[in-house]
């Protein structure tokens, strides 16, 4: 599928700071961004790089006035996706420990898979393929955890997640995440832009190693899994995050935008009931 | 019924150091300790008093030598209960907010009901009756926390709990009061020593009101509840521990018995499957 | 002195709910409460009662109507207090473990002395007296923990306000509190009505029992010692809180008045650098 | 200099797992491994991989029987070391946001900068080279956090040594890393072998980015900063754990040595007094 992705972000400057942005989708084998433009208002010099073996790319931004930053961002994107039945990854064991699965089977910041292990074994432990898992859990976020706007912060983790049983995506991808690796099931963070998202804005879910391909689990049930165009990729928000601000600037207005540049769009949603479900791979 | 209860309590001292000791039972209108001897080896100071209306009893040493303080105690009690059917209890909303009830309606250091009142709503809210609330946690601690010696510590709290699901008796009683006092049911902590516990040992339960009863629920299953004397209530382990040090002894050594002093023991004990649930609270 | 307060609570109500305010001033050796005069509107039941040996006044109002419920109250109140120079203070060790003492050594909900013991013991451990314990931890609050309206939360504890080093005159007071207790100095929390408090609101201190009196301490600095009219003492804000609610009403609006109604008033205050000291008791 | 490193560990098996063993020395631009060998009793087969650029050395090892796994390594390695006086380094911001200091800038999950922010700022806010925050951050781990054989854990963070004031090799690393990044100061943990560490074990330190090199702090000061080899490097001690287990194999014993192979061994250590301190990058 084809779609139109924009952005704009406003922040407001006291001193000097460093912005490291993360807002242009990334090319990789199955998504291929035709046209793009970035602008900044004022002018500002802007230089980019890849990090990770290029899942994500950066723009760095030094500001060193008093006043007003703009960032504005627009691409034509060509997304593919592989789309398999729920019961042909029914097979297969935990663990997938090959040198691409192994960073993504660590704890790490929000993801502290350490911490929430006996809970895990505890809730999930009775499942057997990764794929159970990974569903059983989304499911059970969705079902258990409250999403609310602003109920959740920065330092938000899993485990925070696991207490207060709110937040916002970010919060649930991160949960997923955690349970997952606290079963040795390789999950990873994926930041996207999501057609269908109402009100638009970015959106987070995870990704988990089935017999080499990542397919993708929004326990927020918020917007059509094949609607989504990637960003970054990381361990957790900390590697994958829109903009990592050093300094003091204040974001004041950001607007996202996800258009259909394409006809024919069937959204594909995850339903527990439902018989012959469909699993998504972002390419 | 009536109890022989005794113990001997080991430490190893450095330099100048008071203890509170928590070892007598207490005196109540349903617990009358009809003998009670107490010794110490060397022969040291005793003072004792009594706090929060008497539903604690201090014992305050202070010493000044380095080497051993050997202290043992031991005593005959006669102990009343109050037995009811579970049916009859199964009344009454939650919330009993009478003078008795409030202080055991706050969080405390290691209750901490207002961190986890989002997951005691997810998981017991649907629940009516502050019976109803009070065994299906104590079930579902029973069932889902792993009691493993050694595994906490002084510091464990009930979110600790919640979070690593292993514990010994203190963090089962723990959790349990945090959870009801999440839903408004007033609960308290109390210190024991229990008829039938095996290895013997000091012991923790806790105890919800229930129509003007403090109705007393194990999560552990450790030992029957017919079999229960009482030394210390509180709001959590701080109120309420066998011995608070001030300095740095150490517990080399630590006996506890507690043995029948009369016939015809019938444990009651919970049995969540069980029709005409005895309910027992210790008066 | 006498003085003159007065606060107009505002809550809105959308199904049943209780309340238990602690609002009016509570009368003690030192503090005589002259006139009073409590209102509600819509006119509704208040049940009053005492616990914890009358050091905290309850009012519980309970709600069936969806709407507004208004509570006022204002007082006439002498207070008298006791005003020690440092350094007759200056004398005495640590560990008063007297009865009245011992609840206030023990760690509670948001002052978890038993977690922050050894940073205590690093930053605080070589002073020798109660009172240069008190002094120096309050001095260290004032200049370490930033005043930030807002930035804490009803869950935070004084371990949260080491690690943000933010918070309100709440989490002062807690912090306050948990490092006095983690150096076996007894520290209790305070809510009062405080002159000279701009704006003015309800406020928290912390007191700390030194040769038999408590003594009070503001970390924030932000009103006179000697114009503070006692509400509510208690271990910590969970004993010592305004209003508990049980049930769903929110807070729309909050007005705390408190004038003089005599002349006269010279302000002592807390000056780390000032010869001669005063320390203040509410007696 | 040359070095004779090496290690035994044995582990005692229950059912099937999967060891991902980080034991061999890396091969770096300065780093060079002559001679090296690996054995495993019983003989298992051995898959080895690198991930994150050659900076991490895995050997995968899958086991399905029960009884003992024993596994040895030695090697030969030669290690150049690139020493700079202090004085060289005390220029330049901080903030070198170059793309291979950038994963070291974010929060990970043993150093959780984002939560210490706020202390990092009063505590080390006042500094101004990426040189001064490092060393004095490091220095003031030696004096404020006590060395203690098994006082944490597989889950101690950054955060939790603040607290405990306590550790070992690897949350004083991880607690250096925190704060260096707390401060924008990239900074990684590195898991080595070290000459003259005693008792012998595999040793941690963390790493600053400087002008384009990584030099080495050693808050314990256990062993001279010219006597490390490198085994692994990361983000924290979950990238670079010397064996993570899949499974719930227990080790039973562990045996490590590293001596010199090779003649005329100065040592360089830190020591904050001395004036023209040396400063070490491994190569």
């Amino acid at each position: 599928m084809r779609f139109n992705v924009s952005c704009e972000l406003e922040y407001n400057l006291n001193s000097a700071a460093t912005f490291l942005f993360a807002l242009k989708c990334i090319q990789t084998g199955g998504q291929n961004v035709l046209e793009e433009y970035v602008f900044t208002e004022p002018e500002v010099h802007m230089e980019e790089f890849h990090i990770e073996s290029g899942m994500n790319r950066f723009s760095r931004i030094e500001t060193f006035y008093q006043g007003t930053l703009s960032v504005s961002y627009r691409a034509l994107v060509d997304v593919s996706y592989r789309i398999d039945s729920a019961q042909d990854l029914s097979t297969g064991g935990s663990g997938e420990l090959t040198p691409e699965a192994i960073p993504f089977l660590f704890p790490s910041r929000y993801c502290q898979s350490d911490r929430i292990r006996q809970q895990a074994n505890a809730m999930f432990g009775h499942l057997r393929t990764p794929y159970e898992i990974a569903s059983v859990v989304s499911d059970w976020i969705f079902e258990n955890i409250a999403y609310v706007s602003g109920s959740s912060g920065e330092t938000s983790s899993a485990v925070d997640t696991m207490e207060t049983r709110q937040g916002v995506c970010r919060d649930f991808a991160h949960l997923g995440i955690a349970f997952c690796r606290a079963l040795d099931v390789p999950a990873r963070y994926a930041t996207v832009y999501a057609y269908q998202l109402n009100p638009p804005d970015f959106h987070a879910c995870f990704e988990v190693l089935i017999g080499g391909w990542w397919y993708i689990f929004d326990p927020t049930r918020l917007a059509p899994l094949n609607g989504l165009i990637r960003i970054a990729t990381g361990r957790d928000a900390a590697d994958a995050a829109v903009c990592t601000i050093f300094g003091d600037p204040v974001l004041t207005r950001s607007e996202v935008f996800c258009g259909l540049a394409d006809s024919g769009f069937y959204p594909v949603t995850r339903d527990s009931l439902m018989e012959n479900q469909q699993v998504i791979a972002l390419l």
